[in-house]
């Protein structure tokens, strides 16, 4: 659908313009000279809101926390293959979390690219491994198109990552065309025939009802509770989820655990198991002599819905195929408590209990130290939170600045192991740039922890020195408050349970983001 | 040729004897639970080196700094798709340095990536456009022959990115078997003919041998300055060298310079022009109304040897061939004088001629600051010099990791505009970690200070507020004092050419890495 054409307009201005069109306002940004034409069009083109990021891989994980909270995609403005590979392990997250986002990424000119320039590689090739679509913009008039098409795969249920290659001739030929917006093809909802399967099958005890993606949203909880109350199913989410609603007041679900055995112990309960935007548990990680399928051999699981599919209309099918008129039972608000003593996960999980404010925004990158969070905080006020998806560490910070960007009235509570921070730390400096409402928390435990139960978990045996070495953060130990100042956000160090709630209470007031080290 | 073979042995510690049998005695690493193996392996077999790394774009570009200086290649460790992802553009910067690199990457294992777990990815397509050879190990007993392709690819001419898959069943089942080395081919040497054309071309006046890869060796440069003495040719190097030898008593060479009109009019003068190692001079990008070569139209271009031919012996037979029986002319010692005066490029320039010490490697990504450097240290002390070849920044603290690490009796000096060192700056922890000999000299100028002049080139008119904000580094700044520190890094700051002087005295004087944030 061409709304607009300008011939005195370039090929970049074009793109700005039909991305804005399309409901696309906010760009995460680290561009070079491909790219400078898309940057000079911002100051033509009123309503594209450019957040800097000082790494790619900050750029596109902020893109990720900003769909998840935001519900519509952000672009990202990177700088040729280099630059997407940078940016490609938090595509990768994204792309597993049913995230939408579009990235544009500069690419040389035609006839430069036939030069093999330093600069020139395979942009395609890196693309594809992290992108549902991948499309070269040859031309200044199909430029406005092909961004219409970009937005609408990235809002193709749950979410596609669209990678749209701008050659820098494209960027600067007059010509351009204007695009308006492409509607995404409905979601699939289930037949009625499997809502009635799913229904009998959850009635038939040892049953639950295993959540995830879309199906995480308050209303679809509500649901999913009245289901469970009129079946006497089991409700749980999967280990890891772009976005749950939970709090007091919500309904309770909790995850599948992480570590392989707790999972496997949990899950022996369940014969029956109906999914709904959920996938059937399997471990992380293959472990010698542990199966990878974790659900006992002889349970029968019905994919009811999966994240592509309209989880909301599987779930009001399910509900009423059970007839589901009793209430849900929902989390109480947990009393208040002082909380005190040293900084373990217990504690801290009880500091978090009391601490999350009302619509906070929890991104969950703590690993070992937050195993213990999520049972403790069921009854925190009610608020949302976020898991990653990919497995590629990393994703923490940049998520928190992509939430912080959608939603800024809330406040973001980023829980982040210290091996982890390190990956995308120069996030710390776009929140102090953009002046977000995060408060991070580091937990320095001064090592890769989970590594050193997954060298027992692999069967690699007793570690030795020079093993130990390789998982060890403590030679030098980071000194986080002043990396934290170095960019800008200022920060403190807790050493226990006490300090670190009156830390977050602190940020809690402060208007720009915050840092809290709390040494394990 | 398989040397060794034990039936206990798994395939993990087949691999890291194999990389010892054939010369790989140094990692670079940052594992997760699928290289657990190969970590735990590092415990029963003495020998490796495994430097950490807490983010994989230090580890790939550490092992491109220790290929140029050490001369052979190091192995990365990284961890499935996304942690080759994060080392990436290091990776395509090393490829298009003709940086040798052994790149392990672990994988789930067979039976798990049938069930598309979080970390599942296409591995093989991350790592195909960064790498000349990419391999998956499928069985124990293999992995051994594989690895010593891998070496032997990688040490073919002029260096080649091999990239090893490495499935973690594999790792873990026995029946190993140790591989010995394999030759890499033989680099072409030139026809005589091409010689005797090449030694016409010179002598044809308005000529340039213009110089690069292993052309670049003080030998190589000694015999291309009797050639030049013989021939009256002018010499120069491309742009960016990957190790250049230098400084007084060595033939002086020019470079090709970046910003485009200045390199058309340097290149004006020749008419002919014989390449040894290095390609015809391209613009970095092409420019709207701008050539892309960028040799006058009528200039006569002969290739004699490419960087993957017998660069040394071209040079030798060319030398035969002009009869160049003459001295070359080298470089001067530079007058003694101290420097004083405000921070600014020729200043600074006049620093670093004075104080670069004899044997030391200096890694430049000073980007606009720096390009007043290189005539100014034609007679500094005699030195190597380092360049980014692939220009994607971020390049140049893993590089001075590497180099450090491969030659510890040598001073690094690692000159880092501010942009382009927070892409990797995690480096500096490794620099603590190790005690590498390196003194990191930051030119703050904050901003990205190269894109105001591409704002130009490329003809995108003149910026506005929302595109200068896209380019400024300033808000907040950052204070690389407290960043250096925060990972054990001790740091000064300086404003001024006599302070800078005795911050890199005292850098000298250290034992470990130091940090000087130099405000422009």
């Amino acid at each position: 659908m061409v709304q607009d054409r300008h011939p005195e307009m370039n090929g970049a201005e074009s793109l700005v313009r039909t991305l804005i069109a399309c409901g696309v306002d906010t760009c995460f940004s680290n561009p070079g000279t491909s790219e400078m034409h898309f940057v000079a069009a911002l100051d033509r083109v009123p309503g594209m809101r450019s957040v800097l990021a000082l790494f790619e891989g900050v750029a596109t994980g902020a893109a990720d926390g900003y769909w998840r909270m935001a519900g519509k995609p952000a672009c990202t403005l990177l700088h040729l293959g280099p630059g997407l590979g940078n940016g490609l392990s938090n595509l990768h997250n994204a792309k597993k979390a049913g995230s939408g986002i579009v990235n544009i990424v500069g690419e040389h000119a035609e006839t430069h690219r036939q030069l093999d320039a330093p600069l020139m590689s395979d942009i395609e090739g890196i693309a594809r491994p992290v992108s549902q679509w991948v499309h070269r913009s040859e031309t200044a008039a199909a430029v406005g198109a092909d961004a219409a098409r970009a937005v609408q795969t990235a809002r193709t249920a749950p979410g596609q990552v669209a990678t749209l290659i701008l050659p820098s001739d494209t960027a600067w030929t007059t010509g351009g065309r204007v695009a308006g917006p492409l509607t995404p093809p409905e979601p699939p909802v289930p037949d009625q025939d499997l809502v009635d399967q799913a229904a009998a099958l959850l009635r038939g005890g040892e049953a639950l009802l295993l959540l995830g993606s879309g199906a995480l949203t308050a209303e679809n909880l509500e649901t999913a509770g009245r289901i469970a109350a009129a079946t006497g199913c089991a409700l749980m989410s999967e280990w890891s989820n772009a976005r749950l609603e939970r709090g007091a007041g919500r309904v309770a679900v909790d995850k599948v655990p992480y570590p392989i055995d707790a999972a496997i112990e949990v899950l022996a309960r369940f014969r029956r198991i109906v999914l709904v935007g959920a996938r059937a548990p399997i471990g992380f990680f293959a472990y010698p002599g542990k199966p990878a399928v974790l659900t006992r051999p002889d349970a029968e699981i019905l994919p009811l819905a999966d994240a592509s599919d309209d989880v909301t209309a599987a779930l009001g099918a399910l509900r009423d195929a059970v007839g589901a008129h009793a209430s849900a039972v929902v989390n109480g608000l947990r009393p208040e408590a002082d909380v005190s003593g040293p900084l373990e996960p217990g504690g801290i999980a009880a500091v978090l209990a009391q601490e999350i404010p009302e619509g906070g925004i929890v991104v969950d990158e703590s690993i070992t130290t937050g195993r213990a969070f999520f049972p403790a905080t069921h009854g925190a006020r009610p608020h949302t939170w976020l898991n990653n998806c990919g497995g590629s560490i990393g994703y923490g910070l940049p998520v928190a600045v992509g939430a912080a960007v959608a939603c800024p009235g809330r406040k973001v509570l980023a829980l982040i192991g210290d091996g982890s921070a390190m990956y995308t730390v120069q996030a710390l400096w776009t929140m102090a740039r953009e002046g977000l409402s995060v408060i991070t928390v580091i937990f320095a435990n001064r090592s890769y922890r989970i590594l050193r139960g997954e060298l027992d978990n692999v069967g690699a045996g007793n570690p030795g020195p020079r093993a130990l070495d390789m998982l060890s953060l403590d030679r030098p130990h980071l000194d986080w408050v002043q990396m934290a100042r170095s960019m800008g956000v200022e920060a403190a160090r807790v050493e226990d349970c006490a300090a670190l709630a009156r830390a977050i209470r602190n940020g809690m007031d402060a208007d720009g983001p915050t840092l809290i080290e709390a040494v394990m």
